[in-house]
């Protein structure tokens, strides 16, 4: 699979005195729907593998703003998987709503290993989960 | 010592679309006052004591709005020991800017040893610490 | 109506470093199964009244939280309506999720006319909502 | 003036279950270490000009995380400002505590006037404003 789509409503405390959604949340809508993704392939985010816990800490964001969100849009989010590397996928999204185009936006996570007491660890996304993520075609 | 006083500027994703503080942002600014209240006494609100963490989960919060708070408004932040228990401290907290009060405010935290994988569990409050909060004298 | 059921999924950026849902986000919680349910009665939460906005600011909100939400949780909220005043309302809350008991709240909300340039002005709440609304039986 | 820096301290709320602050909030960081940097040329981020609110949506941001921060660290912030054009501004931040660099990141804001029911509209960097700031010689 290297495409998801999802859905979620602006909820009040997304927005700012602007009377628009603020930026920083599509970082969240970003990551929620990544989550979701993971979800629809049959692994949580927080994933315990053989005793050890597993998390996707991100090391790049980037979003484009084309139009503004408002309370009680519904947002049409669109999840592709751009590059699936040994450690890492690089998730490309789309928000809309109602035809109109919002916000473009690109994530790369990083499969880390957690142990108490010592900084998050890269490793091989395991094999289950990267049998199941495909690369989107280059367009 | 069983007062203390801080302030702290509104941001501007504090905001909402009503173009005032959303009301859960006063959530925060009082669990910050007393972790720099806990910073005054010399105790970190993550605390090791002999190995284990601590912790100062919330069990009962309440806050009343008297007026808005706006972007950049500089908050007079005012914390009061209220009521100190064996495991226990309820803080009362005044917000007020440029002399117009705008929120009171209460919170009961409990202090809690966490151990990897289990809930929790309350404990009595490090001695160190005890001994250097009083409880507010009853008006 | 007086009462009302929704659910929400915790997302990840809803929990902090104690491995739990921050206890302000049940703030946003309980404001969000509010706007559902204004929404399940045929308004929104920001109506325009006659060329007025509308908004309901909240001015006294509590909760009690009896054990700890995580990631991915499922919650079950349930909304019931305790007073309804001339211009404001009342709104209890009930958290659980999988039968275990999460969090009670309650809060109330003043039905306000917006006017550019002015704080808000309370206003009755709408007829024809509160025609929609009823007062839960005392119990 | 073209290079600001300014500090915060990293909040428990800023926090995620990974025990680290969560990736949106330097979004934050970001915006509001460019609002001190207006205010220390003497410009509100929500400036009135003439009877208009001026407004600083963004249409790009982007951030690489290289290092973790944890609750209680202060975070040294470095605005640049990397590109000054007629109506958008971009600046450069770099995120570092205790000489550990955090974060990379690059922001464009496009001054725009708000008028009450319309979207807002880009409109040159008010002439007062423009004048006090420089572009980072390129490096």
């Amino acid at each position: 699979m290297h495409e998801f789509r999802t859905r979620r409503r602006v909820e009040f405390v997304d927005t700012d005195m602007g009377g628009i959604v603020h930026f920083s949340r599509f970082m969240v809508f970003m990551e929620t729907a990544e989550h979701l993704f993971l979800d629809a392939l049959g692994f949580a985010a927080d994933e315990q593998i053989s005793d050890r816990g597993i998390a996707w800490p991100r090391v790049k964001v980037a979003c484009e703003y084309r139009s503004p969100a408002h309370f009680g849009d519904v947002l049409d989010i669109e999840l592709t998987v751009l590059r699936k590397g040994r450690s890492s996928i690089t998730y490309g999204f789309r928000f809309g709503t109602d035809g109109r185009e919002l916000a473009i936006g690109e994530v790369t996570a990083v499969c880390c290993e957690l142990a108490p007491g010592r900084p998050p660890r890269s490793i091989p996304i395991p094999e289950a989960l990267a049998a199941r993520i495909d690369e989107a075609p280059r367009g």
